[in-house]
């Protein structure tokens, strides 16, 4: 028994079925609720009828393939949803492998999961699902939010045949659960400069998502003297500038992006009356974080004074971090794995709070992920894999 | 017949049925070759008729209402397009003004005209039809632009009836008139401050649009380190800075506006792999032009090296300005009404390079445009109105 491994030409079998879906010319679109994502839904059925499992969806559209009984079951995943215009490789490598464990060690109680809008690309909504499971999730906040077409997230929930109502009742299938592992690809070059195929994470960094809403007046951009405007496209420039400025004064392990932008009347001859920028910030520590903000608030405040332009702040989403599981990483890192600090927030690091948790992450030559340009060999993933399969042999 | 003036009631009952043509809660939206700007084209065939004249559209789809006969004529007119969220005056009130000067003078040679997609607003092809009418229009350039949605230009002309190779022939429409004078809102508070009704314009500003494009690398936002970044949005807010900063320093008249921004992938947690910036900058002299554009080149060489990102400008369009006629100028001016520098772009500017041309323009007490909260006393342009026609008079 000792000698099973997951192989690369396994993975790639598992795979190859889900990388069609949602894929253009610019990427991986496989956004939550949409009809991609029930595409995603008939590969993880068909996946989890070959390995013997009865796929169910847990109350905020959670998919799960399980062995026969109520547990309780060690659960191996990761997601299916992309960001826009993503990669092959985000998400859906740890479901694949997940799949090849499953297969590999059918008499393990391992039970796979796809966790719902992982990526929360479409309504703002960064682990939706496990967040949901661990009862976390602020339920009436997000039914009301509407993604860019102004659809509602609790219509978009119906229209993919997940009641709104049982997002509530989502955390009762957390008990069913002895722990959780979730692979992931690499979206640092940490492994790669290392030169290990797979490593294991220590802690998720903390992390805030804000939104900038800026109010300036629509006016003429030729006739309109430079005392007369109040551009927000200007001021919003301006606060990005100094968003970034104050990641790099800051003299902590930070990161921040400004990664989109949306401008009223966005116009040739107009200055803009309004601008909305998301900020994303990370640091190893939460203080960084708060650092930060204050910084902005600050260059905010003295910013609409110089420019007319109204500016408010407001923080959508935040996490402390999250350092996972002691044990399961020890068992991990027996084969001589590294350990690492992961920048990223993962369904993982959401379910770490609540019952013991671990994460594996595949080596990423270039780094480069959330993007058609993401990849791995899929022979490091197998390596990868069958840590995962040999800690599952040992806690079985 | 000296004592015929243009009543406001008159002007308001023309505006009446265009008013609501295009019009949101946003404001009016009434860009070229759409269903909307079609309806603007049956307003102005039920204003001919009213006033006894033949509709007429040239190869550039610019909309004529000429007497009997071959002319030649007097044209008074503007436009009836609109920008995106747009007043309802900008144009509107030139083509209606010149519609109740007609009808007050029916023995005068006057046409009415009222030129296609003056703003340029979806094709960002500004003058569009007094280009075209006096050969200056680059067609080959703008029948393969694309708007938004990926509509190319020479599509969305024969879907509003227009056919392309028509354009090469509009200016075969030019020689049938003695010259034009175009009504127009004031864009500025240059009125309100003199306390004026109506100013006559003595020049248009120099102008240019550039686009700039900015490529970077789409990578996950948390878990790329800063070195590592080639971030668009990041490197198009400072490009936006500095444009802004050069301006100021510029210490010359210059005004400068990034007035629209599109960005790839757009999203939360990518770094944006893409931005594309529209700068609008105007001045008094073209070499106030000449020395900003070398500035943003320099700085855009410079942030290129710093963050690895590519740059790109690219002038989309560049005009030296205009001088109006001088003896029209001085007929509008027997009354007293001040002389002006206009800084927006204008279809008279465009024809004073090969017909006599002139511009009133009417008080606006905010100077706001290009905005839902546009607004002129119609009183005001009842005067504009009268000053027009009592120079047709004499002209006759």
């Amino acid at each position: 028994m000792a000698d099973r491994v997951i192989g690369a030409a396994d993975l790639e079998a598992r795979l190859a079925g889900l990388r069609p879906v949602g894929l253009s010319e610019r990427g991986t679109n496989r956004l939550a609720w949409t009809v991609e994502d029930a595409a995603a839904g008939e590969w993880f059925a068909t996946q989890a009828a070959s390995c013997g499992l009865l796929v169910e969806r847990d109350g905020a559209g959670n998919r799960w393939a399980l062995p026969e009984g109520d547990g309780p079951w060690w659960a191996v995943g990761s997601h299916t949803d992309s960001v826009r215009d993503g990669g092959a490789f985000d998400g859906a490598l740890g479901v694949a492998a997940a799949f090849a464990i499953a297969a590999a060690a059918p008499e393990l109680p391992l039970a796979v999961v796809s966790f719902a809008d992982e990526e929360g690309a479409r309504f703002n909504t960064p682990t939706f699902g496990s967040r949901a499971l661990t009862g976390v999730l602020d339920v009436d906040d997000v039914l009301a939010r509407r993604d860019d077409d102004g659809v509602a997230l609790a219509d978009a929930l119906r229209g993919a045949g997940v009641a709104p109502e049982g997002l509530r009742e989502a955390p009762a299938a957390l008990g069913r659960l002895h722990g959780f592992v979730e692979l992931h690809i690499d979206q640092s070059r940490e492994l790669e400069v290392a030169g290990a195929p797979a490593g294991v994470v220590s802690a998720l960094a903390a992390r805030l998502r804000a939104r900038v809403t800026l109010r300036g007046t629509a006016d003429h951009a030729g006739t309109t003297p430079p005392e007369d405007r109040r551009d927000a496209l200007a001021a919003a420039a301006r606060l990005i500038v100094a968003a970034d400025d104050l990641r790099a004064a800051a003299g902590a392990p930070l990161r921040t992006t400004a990664g989109r932008i949306l401008v009223e009347p966005n116009a040739l001859t107009s200055i803009a009356s309004g601008a909305t920028v998301w900020l994303d910030a990370r640091a190893a520590a939460p203080d960084t974080l708060d650092t930060w903000l204050a910084g902005l608030e600050a260059a905010a405040t003295a910013l609409s004074a110089t420019t007319g332009v109204a500016i408010a702040i407001a923080v959508e989403s935040r996490s402390a971090g999250a350092v996972f599981d002691a044990d399961l990483r020890a068992r991990l890192r027996a084969g001589g794995a590294p350990a690492l600090l992961c920048w990223a927030g993962h369904d993982a690091g959401i379910l770490a709070a609540r019952i013991p948790a671990a994460m594996v992450l595949v080596r990423n030559a270039t780094g480069v992920s959330h993007s058609a340009a993401e990849h791995v060999e899929l022979t490091d993933a197998a390596q990868a894999a069958t840590m995962i399969l040999r800690m599952m042999e040992d806690l079985a």
